[in-house]
């Protein structure tokens, strides 16, 4: 069966993006929207669109009871989530399929496992994938602690199990600091979490960071190759590119191997992607985590491969089983995309909500540019900065990153500072160029090119 | 040696492109431009401008001396011809050549001997190329004239040798009119061209529009397979895709051929197309013409093999061998180019020349827009009304065109009428989603539907 009407639970470039692969595979679409978001792309591409809410995200694109409402009351018989918002939250998948709609999508059980970072790395683990040596779930008390740091070695890191986008970490550089952190965090997870549970990973210093993209229809999987993000900021990434400039052919096979392996334990349904650190100085590769939704970076797999994912992934969850064999999936070339945020680079990133005046968008070949963006279009202050993501494919990563930097010339968003400086600079730069990078270096590049951020217009 | 600046001697989204392909690979771009458009897109993106003449194309793109005059005052050291204009002009050609400077596209000499039909049917026949039934050359009077036409039968076409653009062509259905036309051809071809050379040919009967893309470097020549364009109004293409829907494998690597053979007997140099009648039902096909430069319809071509063809011309220019070789040519998927042109479909197409109000651009995956559009742009009324290229590509034919429908529903050119609604109409027709046309079907079916061709908004 495929599936009828889609209601895109999510708003920006991506809701645009979902209702694009929806229209090309006939299925009607419903978009949902803020009062902030009334005069939105989403919403003039879709064919319904229903007000939610007010601007807060926890009363609108966060509010299940209204997103269910909107897609009983517009007859949808799919709910898709996009990324943010509640793409990983496993209560919304359940009460979508509670409502006897398809949630476009793993089950909330897959979501569970992946999201709790203990079970996922005794997942991980169990499929044979590598993970940073570390706890193997959580750490009965500090015997066993001790007994751990043999193989993690110092710094190690102290997270609590309960804990998620960078909350309740600890690390210790020797035994002294370790013998007094455990407690403390385990005194304090208890107390923000509710739960005292904590477990150990060694830290890994410099790598670089990894992802292979997966598809799966809950009985088979196939991967369509890595990208490498490790251009990040304040751990966002703000360049991807694929393939990876620092993997071998036999590293890549194990590693996306690998990857295939823990989505197939896990049954996994849809498009995902398993994400890695590698320390290319040791020449080993960990698992960090599985993300349980389509990714901001997927077009640049989209651009090697050819394979449209949005529309795959829509394709499952109509029941298809996955029309693509691993022999299917051949990369061509190379490709880049760079986010490009309404914020200030030469002002540490602030945000720089505006209006949209003259656009002036690149194209050509081997561009594509995803955004909600259109000349006159008033840029909301309450919600991520993303305006746009600007992809380049060309038949060599030097290639890339000269069209790459064509591209960013011809594109001007009048009426707001965007990161485009950030990328042109990037573009320019010998490290980058030379594929020499992990994932700390851009914070230090950051601050010793501050001067070469300013923009006369976005 | 790398070209270092060219001067594009074009306007319009073929100058854009050009621009964009030079700066893809390093080559410092000028700009030349008649009064009406120094606010054109190709004015803004170029490196330099130039202000060649009065908006009339007689005084300024199709000026040699004021372009030349050009390339010299801003030390350009190549022209680009682009389509059009001064394309396919050998004398321009020569003039590049003896003021020193590059012609990106074949000699001279290459464009007069494929400039002339005869001479052009000659070269064709002799590499082998099948050429429609006729006279090998000019008819040297009405006796081999009449013995001609026991190859040709009837109806056949009586053409001035000097002629060109469907001027001088008279048909003959049977002998009676035949014996009449002739001698009536040949006086009026002596008083329009000051010439009376005839030459004739038989007339296909319903066929469709085949041509093959190749790549020369002057010493070889490879294809990048076909692209067939039989949806034409007035002769003028519409609509372009690429494969063809109606060649089997083995004639296709036959015309395929027969195409690099005669590239390589004319020593041919840059990016070029050969055209074919395909007469399907009797599985012949013929040669038509060479158009000796790029064409509107190149991206579909760069759409399925991942070749940027302006890029390799310009290599080319500059003195590289062609880098590709035949097996490096890997069609994939499908692509259909329409032409969104400022006409008003509804009314016959008369030009709709117009200011450019609020501008949605199609995007996403397999999408691409070629334009010189901008919102705020004045179309001014003194060229053609060439707007944008919308091209899509996706795996199969048929997900090409729900592909092709979804990003013409996302495109919206307020301001002016547009074919968009034409193309509309045919990608839902039956008989276009069969692939069932011929280069006349097109007309047939506006006179059937002129009703289905209003637009509320371009």
């Amino acid at each position: 069966m495929m599936l009828k009407k889609l209601l895109v639970a999510n708003r920006g470039e991506i809701a645009v993006r979902i209702i694009r692969a929806a229209r090309d595979l006939g299925i009607a679409t419903v978009a949902v929207h803020s009062a902030a978001d009334t005069d939105a792309l989403h919403v003039q591409l879709a064919d319904e669109a229903v007000n939610i809410g007010p601007p807060a995200a926890k009363k609108s694109y966060l509010n299940m009871a209204a997103i269910l409402a909107a897609a009983e009351a517009t007859g949808a018989d799919a709910i898709h989530p996009g990324y943010g918002f509640l793409a990983e939250n496993a209560e919304f998948a359940d009460a979508v399929a509670a409502a006897g709609l398809v949630f476009v999508g793993p089950s909330g059980d897959a979501i569970r496992l992946m999201g709790d970072k203990v079970s996922a790395r005794s997942a991980a683990h169990a499929a044979g994938v590598p993970v940073v040596p570390g706890s193997s779930g959580r750490v009965a008390g500090i015997e066993e602690a001790r007994h751990i740091l043999i193989d993690t070695g110092f710094p190690v890191m102290i997270k609590a199990a309960a804990g998620g986008g960078g909350r309740g970490i600890r690390i210790a550089n020797n035994l002294a600091e370790f013998e007094q952190a455990f407690p403390q965090a385990e005194a304090e997870a208890l107390s923000a979490f509710g739960d005292g549970g904590l477990y150990m990973e060694k830290v890994i210093g410099r790598a670089r960071h990894i992802e292979v993209q997966v598809l799966g229809d809950g009985s088979d999987a196939i991967h369509l190759f890595e990208r490498e993000c490790s251009l990040q900021r304040r751990r966002q990434k703000v360049w991807e590119e694929a393939p990876s400039a620092a993997l071998s052919e036999g590293l890549r096979d194990r590693l996306c191997s690998s990857a295939v392996a823990l989505a197939r334990a896990v049954s996994y349904s849809g498009a995902g992607t398993v994400e890695y650190l590698y320390d290319d100085a040791a020449d080993q590769f960990y698992f960090i985590e599985m993300n349980t939704r389509i990714q901001v970076e997927h077009p640049v797999t989209e651009m090697i491969t050819g394979v449209d994912l949005v529309a795959e992934g829509l394709r499952i969850a109509g029941g298809e089983a996955l029309r693509l064999k691993q022999r299917d999936i051949v990369p061509r070339g190379h490709a880049i995309e760079v986010r490009i945020n309404a914020e200030d680079p030469a002002r540490d990133f602030a945000p720089f909500p505006g209006k949209v005046g003259d656009l002036r968008l690149p194209g050509g070949p081997g561009v594509r540019f995803d955004s909600m963006l259109f000349q006159g279009y008033q840029v909301p202050p309450f919600y991520d900065s993303l305006l746009a993501k600007l992809v380049v494919h060309a038949e060599t990563r030097e290639a890339a990153i000269t069209r790459l930097t064509r591209a960013l010339t011809e594109l001007s968003i009048e009426g707001m500072k965007t990161t485009k400086p950030l990328f042109l600079a990037l573009a320019a730069d010998e490290t980058v160029r030379a594929g020499a990078v992990h994932t700390r270096w851009l914070e230090g590049w950051l601050s010793e090119n501050a001067d070469r951020l300013n923009d006369a217009q976005g």
